[in-house]
């Protein structure tokens, strides 16, 4: 294994500096926490996400006026403590209450369901999201239920802006209860992540194989075949997700491609290139676009589609301008 | 060699397509080219750079209101041919002029400038600004004297700023010969990148090793030795950084960190971290940050450290907005 990094031990903290040090001009660290904050937080319902850490930029990079407040950062691959969620709700919170975006691993869910119940005997108001928008396997190592991955950033743009604009907690909950919905994605890796503190690959494929399915923690997909073309790719992925949207020639909808960390944007745009095509003949209007690393797995070679069910709400809070590092 | 993509012969073409067809809203493909054009230009000198593909996002991603005109995207690792430069420079040109970023390469000094000399029997008024940034090593494979490399990204952003003000061609070229002495970079690498048609790393380095001044397309670097910590790693390259700028407590510095590919934004934040606090200690007054995957190498391991020593002039064209897929 080979990182750049000092001590396996100093990985989170060292990251978090330099997170802050690096965007100092719209976050800041709370002191003695692995939590990044937005500066100057306008008066609205607050949005807190984050997860264990190895994401990035999710989810620091997307904190920030139009999306989240805060985002939690773990150990790598392993949710954030209680104690630090609760921490970044109160730091956050303008008085109008704070919603989480929690991506469904049951690490994450208790730890989060833990600093809401802290925050609740404080009096903050605290609403959720669970987005679990991985279609490709149901109850997974670290899950009940689907897993949450790239899809989350769309979540995190659609409930920041509507958020931003006024919105109440509670009709962020039905909004975000309605968007997750609407938001499917689905994986495939061409190699495992190495974990700095395992280090070596938490699976291994041959040098001829891809499995699709897989996690962005790199757990199990659902199928292991020979590698194969972009088109080929492409055309699976997006059965799969025909089959989960069940969609109509003339529906809306936008696309999110994104890299897992290994696979150089060239490859993510043949992708895109391919899946534009397909999705043209089916007759889809694409109105939504972005390519690139949003959700990463470490040094995995693979890469996400995402696709959401647009309704102009969507399409508009997709579209407004935010100042964040990442978006 | 595993990779997303359909067959090497049809990379570029689909790799341009997939581009213009994501940002639709910003870019188009120049007909029958491999040009990426801003969409809607306004009336002033217009920029065009470009190189062999296999960077991205630079240079494509970013061509918008702010920074590029056009790219022109030649083969992996291979200058674009003089034909499409000719191209983009008639296509962008308002009549107010063409200025080109050119990466201190023979093949792209040779192609933009035949280009250049077709313009003008047209009476297009062409500039041209040569960046030569990188200070690892003086000539290398592909170079006469210093290569060129993720500097470019601050080259387009200050340009490009500037040209949108309404400066004339004159005063662009003028402010780009300033400007490309006071930004300067340097690399290391962990791992070779694959050319897609060659199917197997440019240069292999033991699971131990790292090379530092190693070039974007794979040149050889001034130095391979074992693999040492984010800390140390910063340290040599800021003593090289440090000789070649003799800078002084107080100056006002900016700081790009540029991942190769396969590094991830993980790392890149720890290796920030070093080399701000190294920076810090220096007395430098560190203005301007920017961390991650701007001018890649495919799928190579490693960073690149840009320095750019920053006026006022400079700061404010960094820090305006742009309308952009990848700044």
């Amino acid at each position: 294994m080979k990182k750049i990094i000092n001590t396996t031990d100093q990985i989170l903290d060292q990251m978090v500096d330099g997170i802050a040090l690096a965007n100092q001009e719209i976050v800041e660290r709370l002191p003695e926490t692995n939590v990044i904050k937005q500066k100057d937080i306008s008066q609205q319902v607050a949005l807190v996400s984050g997860g264990g850490s190895g994401h990035e930029p999710a989810h620091a990079g997307f904190v920030g006026d139009g999306m989240l407040q805060a985002a939690v950062c773990g150990q790598v691959f392993t949710s954030p403590t209680s104690d630090q969620v609760y921490e970044a709700i109160k730091a956050v919170d303008q008085g109008e209450g704070v919603l989480l975006i929690i991506k469904n691993y049951s690490g994450d869910i208790m730890n989060f369901e833990m600093a809401m119940d802290l925050a609740e005997m404080d009096d903050i108001q605290v609403g959720k999201v669970i987005v679990d928008d991985d279609i490709s396997v149901e109850d997974s190592e670290f899950t009940q239920g689907k897993r949450g991955v790239a899809g989350t950033i769309l979540v995190h743009k659609i409930l920041g802006a509507a958020a931003r604009s006024g919105k109440t907690l509670d009709e962020l909950v039905t909004l975000g209860e309605q968007l997750v919905q609407d938001v499917k994605t689905i994986g495939v890796a061409l190699s495992g992540a190495t974990v700095p503190e395992v280090g070596k690959p938490g699976f291994v494929l041959e040098e001829d194989e891809l499995e699709f399915g897989v996690g962005i923690h790199g757990e199990a997909g659902y199928r292991r075949e020979k590698m194969q073309s972009s088109h080929d790719i492409a055309l699976e992925m997006l059965e799969k997700l025909k089959q989960a949207f069940d969609w109509q020639a003339g529906d809306q909808y936008g696309i999110l491609v994104n890299g897992m960390g290994a696979t150089p944007l060239m490859e993510q745009y043949i992708f895109y290139n391919d899946v534009h095509q397909k999705l043209s003949e089916e007759g889809l209007d694409l109105a939504f676009s972005k390519v690139g690393n949003y959700m990463t797995s470490l040094d995995m070679a693979g890469l996400s589609l995402t696709l959401i069910k647009l309704n102009e709400d969507y399409l508009a809070y997709l579209n407004e301008a935010v100042d964040t590092a990442a978006w």
